[in-house]
């Protein structure tokens, strides 16, 4: 018989499950232009309604490799690891993280996309150094890992053309927040980029896709099966994201803060989750180095700036400055208890930071930055946050996602700290 | 702020009411155009699986009426009330069903479509008189129901303009199978007909579209409530629809089977449902007389043949023979205790009684002829059904859907038969 998109759309939508056929056919149908927009849509709120087994993810995930290229990385004289984050506020860690996984001995193949939403994507942050360019040719990408061992630029068109058509609609129809669409999509770029190892950094808290610890290790699970079962070593971290990490939240503020990190310094935060994700990656591409101390030696900030060079960027280029600076003052005298991330990364997202639409561009300027976080003491009326833009007529807005992101308790009175790393995952 | 679809998407993806603002924004951005097909699919299907309240309907049926005109009908000198049929094989009953009732005083302005799949639709049935014509002009269908009391045509593209686009994208994406957008679909046109009093005919069974008796009074409920709220008295009567309705299923030989019940004969099932129907819509139009004696008259016959011929059909035509005609045999001797609907309606689809795609055409004269039913005695070999199609490669595969249709079981033993009017529901 004939395949008809509608008769997979109705076994979805009656719990039935797909067979690898039927999947196989629909996401070709879709990518080719057969299967209409509108049969997609239906299906894909079919999926998140009534879920998919673990098999049909599998094969969905297939499906979406199958539908580009497949890049081979197995020619590299080194093993190859890659990290990857479900987006969190301030999220800047794969700045310093690839470089030093690099300076620990792998090659770090960081295919990166640019952000949507409040969270602002790595290509968005890495941008805002004067000439860095992000778009570089297969063969461009590959001399850099043999060279330099690690490489931040966009994903071709042609890895995983379906997962890009696929988002769009997802974006426009309410489909977003299913976990077999959000697997799927992660991991057939991911498999499809090469890497033998990855690392995923599943973020969970008010500022993360994932608001809960159930639904986030559900995620977790479900994207190391994947990946293990198409022979890439997978672990997850699943790590907070309930207040801003770091200090900086934006783009070239981000990027000033990875390369204090880099240089020694930078929030302890930061700091941690660099190194608890650089050790994860170097132990799955069976390196025997510690990372805190390659840190330590200089190493990375040498791969730094080398991929940056490469790229066409000046390391040592001023970073751009915001043509207004606005601060926001704390509501009460005492130790900050809370601070918000998702009230910190709309703020930021307002002033210019992120996007409202893929094509928006974003200003490289714009963003907040925390001048104390939970467990500082301060004073009512002391600067509590710098808000950046070069649009005067933005700061309301983002003053006022603001104002109830910021808890004070009366000092003295303990202030528990979460665990950045809650929960590890492995394959 | 500004209306979004996907925000209207997403409170019925997470169970949440819509309100009724948002139903009349969905309903008119999409018939406008602004609400994009693949949103509204996927609106449809979180509808089909989370479901909606009364209120939802209710709101949902009134923003399909306001998307187009409404009929007003309220100037003719007699009650008006329509009967709907929610479809089944063998439905003929529209064509002795409205000149009885205008017989029995009453104006029926039966606005009517063209089938889909294996149920045809009434207009295409008609349409096997030479002559006649199924699109009349608003004045022209006014005034034949002025001087004869009913009319068959096509319900004009300006009513409830956002059903007929809704059913189109319904059909390719998994989501026909909704009570609450089956009801709205059904109600908005019959309301915007302008009919003061309705009867719905709810088929339950196999040839029908509700499977079950408890989902066909869920939906038979849910329209007289739409109805009633609307200000139409509304009835409905759920009925049988396990077996054929009568011995003919098809275009040209239901008219004549129809053309025999007018004329005091036919099947006995045709001839009781025409009759409990009748009885029920002459009550609600407040009339005394008994159809069963109006029937008996030749009064109804009288207004079959005005009205045929008002709308440039000749009543006495021949109908259109089939170039093709296969018998079909009894597989045993015994007591038929079984005819499957469904079976028998798949059949005369594939003998081109019906169509696939909407732009289909139909054979007047294909078809299938029940030479026996349900409790009649058979012997082997004898015919039992009587194939009809222009096209002769048409009959390998309906006579392989009548195959598994019957059950014969051995003389003597009793074959219950169930009541063709299971059920009346009352506004």
């Amino acid at each position: 018989m004939a395949f008809a998109a509608v008769d997979v759309i109705r076994a979805k939508r009656d719990k039935r499950e797909l067979t690898a056929e039927q999947i196989t056919q629909i996401i070709a149908g879709y990518t080719a232009g057969t299967v209409a927009e509108e049969q997609m849509s239906a299906l894909l709120m079919a999926i998140l309604l009534n879920g998919m087994s673990a098999d049909e993810i599998s094969q969905w995930t297939s499906a979406m490799i199958a539908s580009g290229d497949r890049m081979d990385l197995k020619g590299l004289p080194k093993p190859t690891v890659d990290k990857h984050s479900t987006g969190g506020v301030g999220d800047k860690i794969s700045l310093p993280l690839a470089p030093l996984v690099a300076a620990c001995g792998a090659a770090v193949p960081q295919l990166s996309g640019r952000g949507l939403g409040h969270t602002g994507g790595t290509l968005d942050k890495m941008e805002s150094i004067p000439g860095w360019r992000a778009t570089l040719s297969p063969e461009e990408m590959l001399a850099q890992l043999r060279d330099i061992g690690v490489v931040i630029c966009a994903a071709s068109d042609d890895l995983a053309p379906a997962d890009r058509k696929l988002y769009a609609l997802r974006d426009v129809t309410g489909t977003v927040e299913s976990i077999p669409m959000i697997a799927a999509s992660i991991m057939s770029k991911k498999i499809a980029e090469g890497t033998a190892s990855l690392v995923l950094d599943v973020k969970v808290g008010s500022g993360a896709f994932m608001k809960d610890a159930t639904s986030a290790a559900h995620l977790a699970r479900t994207m190391v099966r994947l990946g293990t079962d198409a022979g890439v070593k997978t672990s997850a971290l699943l790590t907070d994201m309930s207040e801003p990490l770091g200090l900086a939240v934006g783009n070239a503020i981000e990027v000033a803060e990875a390369v204090d990190v880099l240089a020694g310094g930078g929030p302890a935060d930061v700091v941690e989750l660099t190194i608890a994700l650089a050790r994860e990656m170097v132990d799955l591409a069976g390196l025997s180095v510690d990372p805190a101390d390659v840190l330590a030696s200089g190493a990375a900030m040498d791969s730094w700036r080398a991929m940056v060079a490469a790229q066409g960027g000046d390391p040592d280029a001023v970073l751009p400055r915001p043509l207004e600076v606005e601060i926001v003052t704390a509501p009460a005298t005492g130790v900050i208890s809370k601070m918000d991330a998702l009230a910190v990364g709309m703020a930021a997202w307002r002033l210019g930071a992120g996007r409202a639409r893929k094509e928006d561009t974003v200003q490289a300027a714009a963003g907040v930055l925390c001048l104390a976080k939970p467990g500082d003491e301060i004073t009512e009326g002391a600067p509590l946050f710098e808000l950046h833009t070069d649009t005067a007529d933005r700061i309301p807005a983002a003053a006022a996602e603001l104002a109830a992101a910021v808890e004070v308790v009366p000092a003295g009175r303990p202030v528990p700290r979460r665990a950045i790393v809650m929960n590890t995952i492995r394959g």
